[in-house]
């Protein structure tokens, strides 16, 4: 696979436009892919990841914009990742924000990535890793994705990460409130963004009550820090990454190694997956028999049961 | 099977514990569903599916309670599967919502179903569509499913749907602007909520602005109609029916058994790749030997390639 391994040594080498084509491939499920990734994976593991999440309108990648401005001032590098339709790095929303990210994209320490949230079958998660993947070998030191908070696929791209951020703001309406709970799990830091907003003392307030209830209710892991921060003023930047960092070393002095192993079996599942499908369902696959199969008016159960049955070697049969 | 025999009798004699019970069989995946399933399979195909969708704080609920109310009024039965974290149906928001929610369930008319948005491994949308079947089985008239439609698994669900209603409000903020086109491409009918409200006026004639903009860009499907309403008042309800009955009455004259065919053929494809997973990773899998395997830091493609080739027997080898 030579395109595969030059590709890997032009990213490798510092190559940007190798980056960007190497995301594409996994972004489109390449077969190229997979050769290149195995050339760079030994750089891959030395970036810290950071979930952005939280519903539309939170402003998260306003926070994302403002995150990268305080890390560039730090001399740090950093790579985004954008899957929320409702972002402007995907396209959408305010011109002025949209504007402040393409400059960005002139600072050769930053790199700036949408990708759909409406991909292919199921690999949008997938992707979406194998892209923070490419980009930690690349060589930047933080990486930031931003996901919408409210779908399935999306929480799980933001429990990807390392470190996953929650944005919330004050007075987003009642649809935000109940999203609150599901938020709450998944969150290492609670950022309460718009502070300078009338009711954001309340939120974090009503957070903080909600974390002690939960706190009372079950066993849980570390309570996550609660943090006023406003993107437009900057104003709290330096208590969140000080948040960030706390997390951060806790988890270097723990569990890091063991929750990143877990995740890259997530991957491993995914990309299990995809390919089952691909070879099932893809061109070459068995959608014909499927779909003569289902004539026969079977229930979906019963035809991929015929199918895992025609294809199966050894695997422990499934429970029926 | 004499579980899912028994339950698939008091179902269809509709017992409505055995439709509960049935759909949580289908939500933890247990292997007693598709025997279930495949008892009821004769009768379904019969209800009349709607997805309702669109973003946080469109609405959406109140216009399926209305929706409800409309239908009970015709003397038509509603199952509803809720899946919208800020649904009051599925426990959050609003109090007096959900007090009117719980009044419907006294109306043996009407079955109202929430279902997490957090599930298993990518059996979300398998789940929902399993309840939806179920549902259909049971009798109800009308089916109606409500996903916020911002992520990619909660779109999947109301793709899932005969009749797509997206539901969009006036003065809902700029990320609501910015998800319009991926929701424009889904719908069947664009529903303009809050009809009363300044701003919607403005909201439909930019909804028509997009869609003539899509007609002259590219061939498309029909077009959707833009109807408003006030799910408050109940306005514009009659023009709703309509354009659902419309779009309906369309498929029906043509591609009505094509379409369902072809989602029969996706769910196939969510429970081959479920059964697959739990063959693999579940607890008679692999992710022990997946785990050895990423430990000689290979990546997750190479780990997946020797899971595969160890299980499969003639499938067509994935591309690499």
């Amino acid at each position: 696979m030579d395109d595969a391994e030059d590709m890997a040594r032009r990213l490798l080498a510092g190559e940007r436009a190798a980056l960007a084509r190497t995301i594409t491939w996994a972004e489109n499920a390449d077969p190229r892919f997979a050769a290149a990734l195995a050339r760079i994976y030994p750089r891959v593991g030395r970036a810290w990841r950071v979930g952005v999440t939280g519903p539309p309108g939170a402003g998260k990648s306003s926070l994302v914009n403002t995150l990268i401005e305080k890390l560039r001032a730090r001399d740090e590098t950093v790579g985004v990742l954008a899957i929320d339709p409702s972002s402007p790095f995907t396209g959408g929303a305010l011109l002025g924000d949209r504007i402040r990210m393409e400059e960005r994209t002139t600072d050769p320490g930053v790199y700036i990535r949408s990708m759909a949230t409406r991909a292919s079958h199921g690999g949008l998660a997938r992707a979406a890793v194998d892209a923070l993947d490419v980009m930690d070998a690349f060589g930047f030191d933080w990486l930031l994705a931003e996901t919408v908070g409210v779908g399935q696929t999306e929480y799980e791209i933001a429990g990807a990460a390392d470190s996953v951020l929650v944005v919330l703001c004050p007075g987003a309406g009642d649809g935000i409130q109940a999203m609150k709970a599901g938020l709450l799990e998944v969150a290492d830091v609670l950022v309460v963004n718009k502070s300078d907003l009338p009711g954001a003392d309340q939120l974090a307030d009503d957070l903080e009550e909600s974390l002690q209830l939960r706190a009372l209710s079950r066993q849980h892991r570390r309570r996550p820090a609660i943090v006023p921060v406003s993107a437009h003023t900057g104003a709290g930047f330096d208590a969140l990454f000080a948040a960030i960092e706390a997390h951060r070393a806790e988890l270097e002095r723990g569990d890091l190694a063991a929750l990143r192993h877990e995740k890259r079996v997530r991957q491993v599942r995914r990309v299990v997956g995809e390919r089952l499908d691909e070879a099932l369902f893809g061109p070459a696959g068995r959608t014909e028999q499927a779909v003569a199969l289902l004539g026969k008016s079977r229930t979906p159960y019963d035809v991929a049961e015929e199918l895992l049955g025609s294809i199966l070697a050894s695997t422990p049969r499934p429970r029926t």
